[in-house]
């Protein structure tokens, strides 16, 4: 069963190999030296067909003043930011901060930002905050974004992410391209692997708890057998947990199928072991189905136990319930990619040279216990060492990333489904050097239904001598590929700054946001209702200071600007008040945003066209201040400031 | 005098125009409708020479796997950070972060960098930020990125950095390419303009504050008559105040000149106006020359008050002293930029269309009281409409951005002071779109005696419709020119996030970062001396849990990391225990960073290789919860985990 034992390939050589360039030794002929501690252009010399060198990036570079085809949305792991960047350019367009903290927007500062961390937040981690002398979380580790889907194909409504570190799943609207909501996960730990269901919509969004804890964690239940794992399914519209299923094993990556019937998960340490020797005791782990409909009816059945709010299912191997199918795969399996056929879903080896090929067409028969889990294997093609993340072209091939080979392999399904039957055929159309390591990858589409195999992204975890030294700290390196056929052709090196885990690219004619905002959008309902209950027009110029009725020390700040104005350019408050400023920006016009920053109060945050924002800080220090516009906006931008003056207290 | 009234340009006029694409009436025969509300092709139309489009980006990009010729360090405007940039591919290689908080590396939450930011932070500050249960200012405003002299060109050892937001100037060690010193200025306030003074060598860095405040800002002395502006010096390599002017007029950019002799700073609302339409009363502002080697002596001489711990001598207007001169130039004057022909120093208009070039040469006679102060300008071509910075080719060529034109404009200094003279002679060689709304340039080595005019940025403050459409919020834009003679040639659109404010290209010859970090780098000599009272030698491979012997609530847990290993896979506290978390990364493989996550506590940072950092937290909550590293590190990266037991308390 094991393809470790088939190809010879020993677990304890595999684990040998760091990242860094040692030896990897294997079993059966695969020895070789690994290349990467030379200089870039050793790449070529490895084993398997070379990559055309792109003779000239202008191939792929639109020139200056023409749009980019698609958007390549972008997680950055443990900068905690989405970003878009523009394919085939790789040039950034923008950084959305989402689990980070971020100076330029105020993010994680004002007081919209921090209503959406709050409304999320669970009540444990608000008091460990508080024990810390902190109001948010503001680091994240964003794994993955995917956009949500109506009918197959993204739909150009919402993007969703998870946060590692702190156990959170994220929104990002996209028709301002600005996060809505965070949810902290319950019961779970490190949400690792997220997908939306393909079909017929995205109701849900699939998440992967990836570190196993005590059913009861308080620090009273420490017997690793009492150690569990969730999966959860948050519903897409309210971002609420609809329900989770209790699993065996850490859970790794997730995807769903073209039907909305079933989601899947790579999962390893089947063992539940507690040390790394623990962790690859077997040879094998498995692949966890979940039964979509069984899990509702399920729910619906009052088959749950209620734990900090969530309906819980118990899904663990052996429970033999409806709800999930254990499929035994090699061990340590990574990557799970759901093939644009409906049909094929790809399961990476990781620890195993091989891509377990599922059909997902057989899963009924197992639920239905007509059939043994492991009859859905369809395809088991040896592929090369380390296979991590497989994308597709929408014509029947399949691209998988090599980590330890620092290769990708280009990879046609149906043909490895005929060699799994016995038939002659070579599977493997080419490979191509990365630089170096890599980990997810993506194609055009490549995860719908539309999949349309024009450019490929090989998103890599080393970038070492490829770009000019900038100290021990160095870029991870994301590189672009055009396809032609089976043939990679290599356009772009692209540095990026930790980490481009994952990404998706998506045509431009699927996305459409807004040029401004507009200027009543729920982001500042609380906001408007203040003002409202002040007798504030926000949809005025206003420049009004109020102080609170019932709590005399609070006080609100409104004003417009218009460029180069703010509407005020001087308020006054007292030592101790508590102030809140309120800035409507009036500016219409496209790309004119305002800012806010109080000068040496470390207050700061955007105000895009027709947005309002706030920010409250405690006026501590008497004195003078400047506040002034620090996003650009006109020929006396440096001109636009204004005065606070803090009045000492009355002695 | 002004040159405002020799073009008939009204002021007013300007005023009038927003950034957003209001129409522009000048006076005369300047009227033109802005370009920049239609589609990017149209900027093609605009006056002037246009910019031959590049038929080829290939021209510019280096081919995958070669290198850039030229470092690009950025600033990032309210983002906080500096950003290295390979030039000529406009591609980002790092984001080094110094003002702001750094999800990725721990910048802000680690004990190393929370040394760094409390080191320089003043009294208080430190009160106010109590009062808002606040540890660091975790904003910035960071407007100028510009390194440390030898001999008039960059010595690769420092880069220096300004913070407006908070009132701050920075270093960053370029053979780590490490933020090292953040230092807040006394007295100024709004830190704008910065230079490194470039002969010898860089003893001082300059830093202008541009927002005035009351002699005695306490909340007490209202009256604007009181307010008064600072120019500070810092010592370079200690990064302590070394002295401040008091001067007139909110100071705007500064430069140095070849001698070492000279320090000069723009100066607008020479009014000390409160308001807009006071700060623009007056139809000149003008220039500060300060003098170092009579400021040197004045201090040495103790004319000087000290002032919150700074010796500050009185420069203002009026005063006729030795330290400064007053040169009167048409109002609001902005860029600031000495030549690398050690003579001639260019200040640009802004509100006037032109730029007013000063003979370096002859400020000895103005401080001798031979000449009246104006007797050093040689020169006031007219060039356009917003002139704002203006960069060097080495080959007595300057390229000026032209903010309301939406230009650059290339033109020859000698040609302009020849003009001056009476000759017949146009200095305007070319002019080049730019897209849109230019503020800061840079060329190759422009602002040392080496400048080479090999290539050309423009850094604009719009992109509008340049690049897909991202939401109200857009990127800016920087582009990169080829200069061939005084031809500028466009070759790429570089879109940004917040906000590309300025930025020195160095050649790559001059900087020569580590690979790896030495195992005793004094960042963490805090840290090594408290592993040393505890016993532990950081040098060996460490796994120890030491409870503090005086209090015992405070637990120091030292581990080292060896891809794929944690040398801890557990450790043990108590619910309320103040724990650090110390980490010595001993790979000493190029690129093998290794991070420290603690799941669900909102703590992270990054251990390069032999790198060491800490991280102090409270375990509040009683339970399991696994730390993992976040920095990819190998295969096995994913298992690369332990867990952290919090035993409650005692009931």
């Amino acid at each position: 069963m094991s393809d470790n034992k088939k190809s010879g390939i020993s677990r304890r050589g595999l684990l040998g190999a760091t990242a860094g360039g040692a030896a990897i030794i294997g079993g059966a002929g695969l020895s070789r030296t690994a290349f990467i501690a030379g200089s870039a252009g050793l790449g070529a010399t490895a084993m398997g067909a070379g990559a055309a060198m792109a003779q000239d990036a202008s191939e792929a570079t639109p020139p200056p003043g023409e749009l980019d085809e698609y958007y390549g949305f972008w997680s950055s792991g443990q900068t905690g930011e989405v970003r878009i960047l523009g394919i085939p350019s790789m040039r950034e367009l923008m950084r959305i901060p989402v689990f980070n903290r971020c100076s330029a927007t105020g993010w994680g500062q004002t007081n919209e930002s921090l209503k959406i961390f709050d409304e999320g937040m669970l009540p444990e981690t608000k008091a460990y905050l508080a024990a810390q002398g902190k109001r948010i979380h503001d680091n994240g580790d964003l794994h993955h974004v995917h956009m949500s889907f109506t009918d197959g194909t993204y739909d150009g409504k919402y993007l969703f992410m998870n946060d590692k570190a702190n156990t959170r799943v994220a929104r990002v609207r996209c028709d301002v391209m600005k996060c809505d909501k965070i949810t902290e996960i319950p019961n779970a730990k490190a949400i690792h692997g997220l997908r939306p269901q393909k079909m017929p919509h995205t109701k849900y969004v699939f998440a992967n708890g990836e570190d196993e804890t005590p059913i009861v964690n308080d620090g009273t239940m420490l017997d690793p057998k009492d150690y569990v794992n969730y999966y959860t399914a948050i519903d897409a519209e309210t971002m609420q947990v609809a329900w989770q299923v209790m699993v065996s094993g850490n859970l790794d990556n997730t995807d769903a199928d073209y039907t909305g019937k079933y989601a899947f998960s790579t999962s390893y340490n089947s063992e539940m072991g507690m040390t790394s020797a623990e962790m690859m005791e077997s040879e094998t782990d498995h692949v966890v189905i979940f039964n979509i409909e069984e899990i509702e009816k399920g729910i619906e059945a009052g088959d749950f136990e209620e734990k900090n709010g969530v309906k819980v299912l118990d899904g663990r191997k052996g429970q033999n319930k409806k709800y999930t199918r254990y499929v035994t795969v090699p061990n340590n399996p990574h990557g799970c990619n759901m093939a644009p056929d409906g049909k094929h879903l790809c399961i990476a080896g990781k620890l195993s040279p091989t891509v377990t090929v599922m059909d997902v067409t057989k899963f009924d028969a197992i639920f239905a216990d007509e059939a043994e889990p492991e009859s859905v294997i369809v395809a088991q093609p040896e592929l090369g060492l380390g296979p991590l993340h497989t994308a597709f072209d929408g014509k029947g091939n399949a691209i998988t990333t090599l980590f330890l080979d620092s290769q990708v392999v280009v990879w046609n399904i149906e043909d490895a489904v005929r060699a799994h039957n016995g038939e002659e055929v070579d599977p493997i159309k080419s490979k191509a050097d990365v630089h170096y390591q890599p980990g997810h990858n993506s194609t055009t589409m490549g995860e719908t239904k539309e999949a349309d195999g024009k450019w490929f992204i090989s998103m890599n975890k080393f970038s070492k001598d490829r770009f000019l030294n900038v100290g021990p700290l160095k870029p991870e390196n994301e590189q672009l590929f055009a396809l032609n056929g089976t043939e990679l052709t290599l356009l772009h090196d692209g540095p990026t700054f930790a980490e481009p885990h994952d990404s998706i690219l998506v045509h431009r004619s699927k996305v459409n946001p807004k040029p401004v905002w507009d200027r009543n959008d729920h982001s500042w309902a609380d906001t408007r209702a203040q003002a409202e209950a002040d007798g504030v027009d926000l949809d005025d110029w206003q420049d009004m200071v109020i102080r609170d009725s019932e709590d005399p020390t609070k006080v609100r700040v409104y004003m417009s600007s218009q460029a180069p104005n703010f509407a005020l350019d001087m308020f006054e408050v007292n030592e101790g008040d508590e102030v809140t400023v309120i800035v409507t920006n009036l500016d219409d016009i496209d790309d004119l945003s305002h800012g806010f920053t109080m000068n040496n109060h470390g207050v700061a945050m955007e105000i895009s066209a027709q947005q309002t924002a706030s920010v409250t800080f405690v006026a501590a220090t008497p004195g003078v201040y400047w506040y002034y516009c620090q996003w650009f906006c006109h020929a006396l931008h440096m001109e636009m400031r204004g005065r606070m003056i803090v009045h000492p207290k009355a002695a």
